[in-house]
């Protein structure tokens, strides 16, 4: 049975609640706070498998001295329209947060600037570093290596890939902004592990066994792997993005990958990537988001397959989502509320509720 | 059945066969040499959907005065990083080709650059220009709106989408680069148009009808739409590139995408893109392509699943294709040969045999 929710609550009430408890491990105001902004950021939009759920093991790995909380994350190799950003170790999103500023002045210089990283870690949702461009009515592009491996090359049965994501955000005129994020396999791992919490089984063609047959129970899930989206495809463009954001900037791919869920000690050496264009250098930019917003408006019109009763544009439902969550505050599911408060405890904060 | 193939015939041969057609209906030479060149390297790779099969349409367009032979293709927009190019209703080819030598030139200079055009057209296989980046060690990315609209929003059942592809060539050391190259939907057309020519039926998941239902008889291609990759996924995926290669550029998109099999007069206002990274400016080229030898090896080394002989790498099988192709000749299927034979005829210029 899906968990009821709880009662909403203020996502700046959130935002302090993970200020206070990463403050209260080891890590510096200032970074706890940008770190606790972006996770409530990402809960806020819907993206809920990478916001609040992330917090404790996130600490995990800080208290088993897994993570630096005194970077120093610097550009090690630059050009006009690029950097290579050294991330020390430090949490992914202090990291990919400067790549992502450094990428828009550049882009704005240069049309276009490409920012990857390495010794970066888990950085939550891949959308909430392409849209940073969306406020400069840039567009940006995320690409990340997955923190384990739960998919085989096409044919093979070795864990040598991620879910390797894609974010791409697009700023429109009167429209919400499109904004695609998805993993590059059928299904996210976190949607795996949903449904094995919930006792529910998985639809055919997320998962296989290692003889190639549908695996649908998702507590066997550690006897199959996750399927790539279009097959042979989708393995490919999950080796296209490992390449990019890990192995160009010589960040973990392949065996080298840590799965974070098991080794909260190891340095990660995750590897992303930020990509910004200004459309501004390809003419108006007001012309620009004009034809976004009629390519949009003619997407929703389209006339309707049978049993659907409106058709959604990237970024749209997570944009709805956002609106609710800001105005009525935020949703957690019970089983989280409860480990948020046993965790609370455990670290001597105050519960959310008091925060 | 399968056609069997005609004796193999040397790429040259193919190429000055391909030149003197272009020549005939009008293209100056220069051109024509370029063209040619270009669709006998896609046919030498393995790309036989986009190779010499697209001759006859090509010049259809020209005789029916769709196409620009004096055409200017030029910068209209610059900045450090990027360039956007008037394609001024040129073959593709020529636009693109231009479009790859800006972006390298511009990369070696700033790390990263990216180059659209509009009023393009038709350029043949997307890994033909992602691969041209190769020669200087870098890294290409090629985005382009397909000519034909065979894709629904998902939920819908409006064409407005097309088969968008993207392809990523990734530089390697010893090993052949990684080259991707893929439709963002199960099936590109020209597949379903085969298997109607063999009279074959389609698998499940190629396609569906207008109430969602499998269709697999390719005769009744036209009652039904390709189905993205990954469902909704493929859906978001197939939309961003066509706002990266098209929207961004002020090029068709949606309802503006001309069906260039159906209507060879009209300005197709083709849009596409390409990016490309220079790995020498995030470190050592050296090193990089010993880390993409590494990666390349793993992968290669899998533990195999049941039924599978090999794992392939992404652009492993065209580079294999391309090394016989070039060693013994290419092999045309008999109807493509009596169909360039009796083209031939029509204009007046040597079969493909004696060219």
């Amino acid at each position: 049975m899906p968990e009821s929710p709880q009662e909403r609550i203020p996502a700046a009430q959130v935002r302090r609640f993970l200020a206070t408890a990463l403050e209260r491990v080891g890590m510096p105001a200032d970074d706890a706070g940008t770190v606790a902004e972006l996770m409530t950021e990402a809960e806020v939009q819907g993206s809920d498998g990478h916001g609040v759920i992330r917090l404790v093991p996130y600490c995990k790995r800080i208290r088993s001295g897994g993570l630096n909380l005194k970077p120093d994350i610097r550009i090690v190799k630059e050009k006009a329209g690029m950097a290579l950003l050294d991330g020390d170790n430090a949490q992914g999103h202090l990291v990919m947060k400067k790549a992502a500023e450094i990428a828009i002045a550049k882009a704005r210089n240069c049309g276009v600037a490409w920012v990857g990283a390495y010794h970066s870690n888990h950085a939550g949702p891949a959308s909430l570093y392409a849209r940073m461009a969306l406020e400069h009515d840039m567009i940006g592009m995320y690409y990340a290596v997955g923190n384990a491996n739960h998919l085989p090359p096409w044919g093979g049965l070795s864990m040598l890939l991620s879910t390797n994501p894609i974010a791409v955000a697009v700023p429109a005129g009167e429209e919400p902004p499109v904004v695609l994020d998805m993993a590059t396999t059928v299904a996210a791992y976190g949607k795996v592990k949903a449904k094995a919490q919930r006792g529910e089984q998985m639809p055919e063609g997320w998962m296989i066994d290692r003889t190639g047959q549908p695996l649908t129970d998702p507590k066997r899930a550690d006897e199959g792997f996750l399927l790539p989206i279009g097959g042979y495809k989708g393995y490919g463009l999950s080796l296209i993005v490992g390449l990019l954001a890990g192995t160009l900037n010589g960040a973990a791919m392949g065996t080298k990958v840590i799965d974070f869920n098991a080794d909260y000690r190891t340095t990660t050496n995750t590897g992303q990537a930020i990509c910004v264009i200004d459309p501004d250098a390809f003419g108006e930019i007001a012309e620009f988001k004009q034809r976004v917003d009629k390519l949009v408006r003619e997407i929703r019109a389209s006339e309707l397959m049978p049993g659907f009763d409106r058709v959604w544009l990237p970024g749209e439902q997570s944009h709805l989502k956002k609106q609710v969550n800001e105005r009525e505050g935020l949703a957690l599911p019970a089983s989280l509320r409860t480990q948020l408060d046993a965790f609370a405890r455990e670290i001597g904060i105050p519960l959310l509720q008091d925060a």
